[in-house]
């Protein structure tokens, strides 16, 4: 059975060494969290997560999310409870605005401890997450009267929301889809349709389920154009705001699902349910957009947060299991083998995780930082900045982190042999939980459409442009510094490989957009290695310092040496991914779609 | 729901046209075998395959195996009389030999309709697998008394058989075995222990279970060295050999996988049970392996075969969901959206499995090929040839296949979007069944292990300075080739990388064996990406022959689009994992184990 330990020590290194966010304690919020109180909260977070939520994950799959006749659902057992307590500390409204009973903390601060709670129970957590997501989108697009009516009570967590986009015939492409929305003659709309793959579309955790729903208005244009976003209560509320009675909502049938069984996926059914218009009437997909970008961030997060949990299980069991002998002579003379952690190759699979997963968490709370810059600095240019990035970081972001988070997930199961093929291990568990966050809140394949054919044109390549800078200054800077010139050297030549990379794009793609397409998921990867490949030197640079300085030589080390292995193993895949973006599209489109 | 329609028509290219097995008809069993048998051999096993195994591959994934209270195991509905069928049509004996009731035919010819029938029901087929396997063994190793008394019964399916080598604490390092075995003065021995992890260890299909099993009798040395290999029948024989009485056999509980539900994985208790020495006493192990190389080219069959499946319903798929428009504008301007598949990145996901696919097929035919001729040629030259083809290329086939038959059945999964991570797709037990290939068998560590601490240095690199020569005869025929050059251009730069790492290795790993450890594993990899391009090399050039005859421009333009492909996209990694390679094992051993 695995167990977990927060990295805490890890993410307060990124934190206040790394990203020093003391710097930014002229934002709402920031001055509110010295180190001190960084390091409480994080402390707190990691108890919650090891304590409460991880002891439940393993049943969480086992039991899975039943569906009664009457349409109810109940969670696994123990599930409420702790979802009650995550509640009660606070953590729901830990970034949520003062005003709707929020603490207004840095979102940075949120996404940290959000990473130990998604390690310990992924499933468990993605309740609360829908529900950010949805007071995100209530705090951008809603009146003043929906803010008061649903925000308290959301951000209390005694409600709890959920995003209603994909229907049986369109999930990627929701021009297609048919809910119909009709005006009832008194300001509300009555929704009626079939949504799919709703999760936490109802279960027993909450009092009311705020459901935002994704429908045409009667006589609306056609396509994505013609789409209005609608809250839709589980319970209709009475006009002091208290669950009154049904609404026209009902789960149909719960999915049985590959993984996250302790979340239950719906199919939501609506007749003639009463909905009231969420921003503007045909303004629906870019409502729903706030929602899917925090909601991407937060999906990025599930992928490391998996992979780290298989690897501390995968860590452990190397060090336990005796198998064979070093190569290079007995490590463990007095036993009768040595245990597989001597082995070149059980290293590999585990240094390739935890080298990546620490570049990871300090390339999403460097972006944490950034939304926080783009809602609370009071400097414009600061926040455009900062928008740029969070914008181009998305979707490498959610992309990178959850297709590594996967592979990462399968990495550690290889250490158990055999027995991480038992589900009893739970290595198996992290696989499937791993697997989804690949496909949902935009397939990867999506996000790497997103970030060639939207993000990097935008604004002029301003936001990539920026990013290059930032990179490039740096290895500049560093370049005659003996000490990192075996890191920036290693930088340098994949940011060479994806400026080689862009500017092909920009030679090829723009008259045939296949070329486009056909390279764009090799780009995405090619961008996450550099990014990531930048957080290593940034940390690397600190640990440098911190060594100089006469900081925690085991701890500054192990930085040192894992930003090798990546520079070592990971930056040279930036010339596979170039030589394949720039082999174009013609082969790929060469086949007739009947012979494949 | 999953449908499955046998490559018949790619097996026969690749048979008859590149390996052109005709020229091998003075070897027993091929004469046998006209092209015209081998088509309607193919054909009958694609039959049995698509109407009889596919079908019930989804039931064994749901209903899973059974262990009543008494210790007898009941399989999914319906694989009983499959296996049945399989038996009746005379498939277990295809290549086994005439004088146990066997066919004769060539393994070749076994392997090719092997991969119909994994691809239709991997779960179902190991019963048989496992069969075949043990068979070997008794062959090999059997007195003439012992390969009278179980094999044609073997050979009838009316018998299966298992390998029994894995316990609680030693998988790999079977030195550490203790289960007993101790002469009981008749010439048998009483085994006592218990084993695990042990696939077909219990069930209804046949009348009888042949398990082979590893057991250190008493007194011998520790270590590999007293271990010894036992037939151990789970019932006993009477003097005429049927089925008497019960042996001290017994199955203790069937394991929960994450996949493979519909083949029993049993925890198997030994308790003085009747067994019978196998070949020499303390060479168990020497014993074993007989049956594990021919099973590891069955478990890298099985990675083909479930890539292969699940690519075929991806295509499907893609063929069939409509969402969004083609980059390069509408493709299909009747209906509400095009088929997915005009998107370069959807058809980047089904060529990359489809490339890999023909490659992997025609290279473990070939392999396949040079085992019937270590097996049957009368030329002992020809015949050390084939064997060290086999020994070098099953690590490589075992590892490389089954990592990449799951990489694929999760890519082909992706095509699905949300649908593919619903059970009901069937995507998820693809991905769930081909997640074992990697694991049992020898770990795929272990198999590039074997790659590079014994293959390679086997016999003075005799095996793999052929394979080079092979390989760079080729490029170097065919280099003024217009046609072929920029085919051989990719593969030569392969050889160059694959020979580069070789000599590496050769100059850093003798004096210091954690280099080879740090780098087997893409050393496994960068060789099985020079064998699959020398395989398209070969089907492209077979493909342009045909075409200037006249051939069927369709099919064997395919061949071209297929194996330019493989060049743009595959072979560039060639360089990474010669770049991981070479920068050794420094950094991978610098941090101590408890940091981990």
């Amino acid at each position: 059975m695995p167990t977990y330990r927060a990295p805490v020590r890890d993410t307060a290194f990124v934190i206040r060494d790394v990203l020093n966010f003391q710097r930014f304690d002229n934002m709402a919020g920031f001055a509110d969290v010295s180190p001190d109180v960084l390091e409480a909260i994080l402390d707190e977070g990691a108890k919650l997560a090891e304590n409460v939520m991880q002891p439940l994950n393993r049943i969480g799959d086992v039991e899975g999310c039943k569906r009664r006749e009457d349409g109810s659902v109940t969670t696994p057992k123990g599930f409420a409870e702790a979802y009650r307590q995550y509640c009660e500390g606070g953590w729901m409204g830990l970034s949520a605005p003062v005003e709707y009973g929020g603490q207004g903390l840095p979102y940075l601060v949120h996404t940290a401890v959000g990473e130990y709670l998604s390690s310990a129970n992924m499933a468990l957590m993605m309740y609360p997450g829908l529900t950010q997501g949805a007071i995100a989108a209530i705090l951008t697009h809603g009146t003043d009267e929906q803010k008061s009516r649903y925000l308290p009570k959301m951000v209390e967590g005694l409600w709890t929301g959920t995003m209603n986009l994909t229907e049986p015939h369109c999930g990627t492409d929701l021009g297609l889809l048919r809910t119909r929305a009709v005006p009832d003659g008194n300001g509300s709309y009555k929704i009626s349709g079939q949504k799919i793959f709703i999760s936490a579309g109802e279960h027993d955790m909450a009092e009311n389920i705020i459901h935002l729903v994704l429908a045409r208005i009667e006589g609306a244009p056609e396509g994505t154009k013609g789409i209005s976003l609608f809250i839709v209560p589980k319970l209709k509320l009475d006009a002091s705001g208290n669950p009154a009675g049904p609404n026209g909502v009902s789960c149909g049938s719960i999915e049985e699902k590959m993984g996250i069984h302790g979340n239950a996926t719906c199919v939501m059914n609506y007749d003639e349910a009463e909905g009231f218009l969420l921003g503007a009437e045909n303004g629906g997909l870019k409502a729903m957009f706030t929602m899917m970008n925090e909601a991407r961030l937060g999906v990025a997060l599930q992928g490391l947060a998996v992979g780290e949990a298989a690897y501390q299980s995968a860590a452990d069991y190397a060090r336990e299991r005796l198998q064979g002998r070093s190569l290079s002579g007995p490590k463990a003379p007095d036993r009768k083998a040595d245990p597989i952690i001597v082995h070149p190759d059980i290293r590999r699979n585990l240094m390739t995780i935890r080298a990546f997963n620490e570049a990871g968490r300090a390339l999403l709370l460097w972006t944490a930082l950034q939304s926080d810059i783009a809602h609370r600095s009071v400097d414009e240019q600061t926040r455009q900045a900062a928008e740029d990035h969070l914008a181009l970081m998305t979707p490498v972001l959610k992309g990178v982190l959850t297709d590594k988070g996967f592979e990462h997930a399968v990495m550690a199961q290889q250490v158990f042999g055999g027995h991480g093929y038992i589900e009893e291990s739970g290595m198996s568990q992290f696989v499937r939980d791993a697997r989804i966050a690949m496909i949902y809140e935009g397939a990867n394949g999506i996000q790497a459409l997103d970030l060639v054919g939207r993000k990097l044109a935008q604004n002029g390549g301003r936001a990539v442009q920026a990013f290059f800078k930032t990179v490039g200054d740096f290895c500049e800077e560093h370049h005659s510094d003996e000490k990192m010139a075996p890191y920036t050297k290693a930088l340098k030549k994949g940011l060479n490989d994806l400026q080689a990379a862009t500017m092909w794009l920009m030679q090829n793609a723009i008259q045939k957009p296949d070329n486009a397409g056909a390279a764009s998921y090799d780009y995405m990867h090619l961008f996450g290695l550099v990014a990531l490949g930048y957080m290593w030197c940034r940390m690397v640079k600190v640990a440098q310092d911190g060594l100089a300085a006469g900081g925690d030589k085991g701890f500054l080390e192990q930085k040192l040496v894992l930003g090798r292995f990546f520079m070592e193993r990971a930056m040279p895949e930036t010339s596979t991914h170039l030589a394949r973006i720039s082999s174009g599209a013609d082969t790929v489109m060469a086949m007739p779609a009947e012979v494949f």
